[in-house]
């Protein structure tokens, strides 16, 4: 089950929410009735955690938060079983954070209702997420083909639980980093922009390491030029997210990396979930430079330009996802930021 | 964070899901498309599992299986902080595997859609959990009453996130038992009565712990006599689960052990809450005569009777937890089921 046969060592593991509120319905609350709705609470819109330390751990926790679509089981096992980065980070002596993010996995409870139907995805998916334009892979992929492997691929998936703002979701991870105090946070895909926010307002974030964020904050008395698209989704789902200069500028203070895998086409691609990374990477491009202007310490990581190819969405669980931790260690100490406690 | 300071070893750990099936939508796939519906699949109705092995493990793993409205978190920290069974049975040697339950929580993917609303429902459960009546605390009960611990204790809980029957819930757990062999099976609530229909369908289950467990199964051709209650919703939430003599046998192949808490009435009581427990205390006699009368082995542990007092729904998570960890490892013991590989 492990790809490193190695014992480790946990110090201290657990679980706990944070952040959230509580709905109260009208009425009078009847004790001798069953179950009485009115009168009532409901706890909603907190994060869920669960962390494990080691002994003699860094100083900087790492939280990771996970994308749309998808809980913490991002950083578990990856895909074909071997380990991912909640425990290949613990073997290097992190404290690591997992969070399924309000109206998500375990964080299910939320104040707005939703309808849930199982509409037909994954092989929308396999196209965004960059195995290949179903039913192919794409020749060189770092990701296992057996059919197990994509069963649980597609099975690491969760749907909405309710119907969150980004910025409810934001509150609950600003409440993690001030309960948890100065971290590190790793986000993945739709988790770089809620990261993104967090920053925003709570500075216990001192390094952010993105993979393959997809929507980006910018001033806005800055909007950066128009990217065009065909794809009206495209051009929706990649859209500035404007903020003002004020709150802009707590980006500037902690290094930021974003990092990005293969098979980004660079013209324009008449497959949407591909044409999707074309423009993401324009707009990255856009979001370093207006942050760096300003003082910020953005560096994007484009893997095949390392020599580092056959990479999807999800670089830190596919096949050489030691030699992508690696890359995150380096990064870390390059800032200084892995000292024991 | 954890009681116990001891630093603990971990051989592998992980997470995987298990079961379910695949839905697939009417009409062509068209990759072009960013996200395409028609012809497209959704990946539906398995379990989420997560586990832990110690180095030198027992033979038998622990499955913990949570209750209704309730996930993997039941078994984790407890509200107040403390190691839960998770992390104090894994010290104790056993390889723990705990789960979220086909459309809850990380496993949150059905194939029949639901509605979610976040209606008011709190201060039911803690009359059904056995708390006290809301807003008091019984006297000794054996529960952190400060608000922080509450707070966690609430937030806890998580919707149901699709309309499955017990049957589509429990193949997810044949399903488990199947892949990981031999195993004890330790239920909480209404994972109990998904636990007695997987031991029909599963020879995999050596044992079945289950605390708080409040319908059961009897032989269609021995249904037991009414309980009377003025309470409908106590009647119908109690009512035995028919099923055929042959299947009814299999829960006589393996010791089964109930274990119940304090503050059980013996009277009926005018709280719907409360006298739901008094109804399935005697269900819960009803199924452990018939089993023992048809070859079995089940046992009730009423806690009171034993001078542990103070005790809600939830025994493993209590502040006496350790003391009734202690008794599960002595029924195991007892058993012989606790030998190391």
């Amino acid at each position: 089950m492990s790809a490193d046969s190695e014992i480790m060592q946990v110090a201290a593991q657990g679980s706990f929410t944070v952040g959230g509120s509580i709905v109260l319905s009208e009425g009078a609350f009847d004790p001798r009735s069953f179950i009485c709705r009115d009168g009532n609470t409901r706890h909603v819109d907190h994060a869920y955690v669960q962390y494990q330390i080691p002994p003699t751990p860094r100083r900087f926790p790492l939280v990771l938060l996970h994308g749309g679509g998808q809980h913490a089981r991002t950083w578990e096992s990856t895909p074909d079983g071997r380990e991912g980065y909640q425990t290949l980070m613990l073997r290097r002596g992190w404290p690591v954070y997992i969070v399924d993010q309000p109206g998500r996995g375990r964080a299910g409870n939320g104040s707005v209702g939703i309808t849930i139907n199982p509409g037909g995805f994954d092989r929308s998916l396999w196209e965004i997420f960059r195995l290949g334009v179903w039913p192919d892979y794409f020749p060189g992929v770092q990701f296992d083909q057996s059919a197990e492997t994509i069963d649980q691929y597609w099975r690491q998936t969760a749907p909405d639980t309710a119907a969150l703002s980004e910025d409810v979701v934001t509150a609950a991870f600003v409440a993690l980093f001030n309960k948890i105090g100065p971290a590190i946070l790793v986000s993945h895909s739709h988790g770089g922009q809620v990261g993104f926010r967090t920053i925003l307002e709570s500075e216990n974030i001192v390094a952010n390491v993105s993979y393959e964020p997809a929507q980006f904050l910018f001033p806005d008395n800055e909007p950066p030029p128009d990217v065009t698209s065909l794809d009206p989704f495209v051009s929706e789902y990649t859209k500035p997210i404007l903020v003002s200069r004020d709150q802009f500028q707590a980006l500037t203070r902690l290094p930021i990396q974003l990092i990005y895998g293969d098979y980004i086409p660079t013209e324009p691609s008449p497959y949407g979930g591909l044409e999707f990374w074309r423009v993401v990477m324009t707009r990255a491009r856009q979001f370093a430079d207006v942050v760096n202007r300003h003082g910020g310490n953005v560096t994007i990581l484009n893997l095949p330009d390392l020599g580092i190819t056959g990479n999807t969405h999800f670089p830190f669980s596919d096949l050489n996802n030691v030699q992508i931790a690696d890359l995150l260690s380096d990064y870390l100490n390059e800032k200084e930021l892995d000292a024991r406690r």
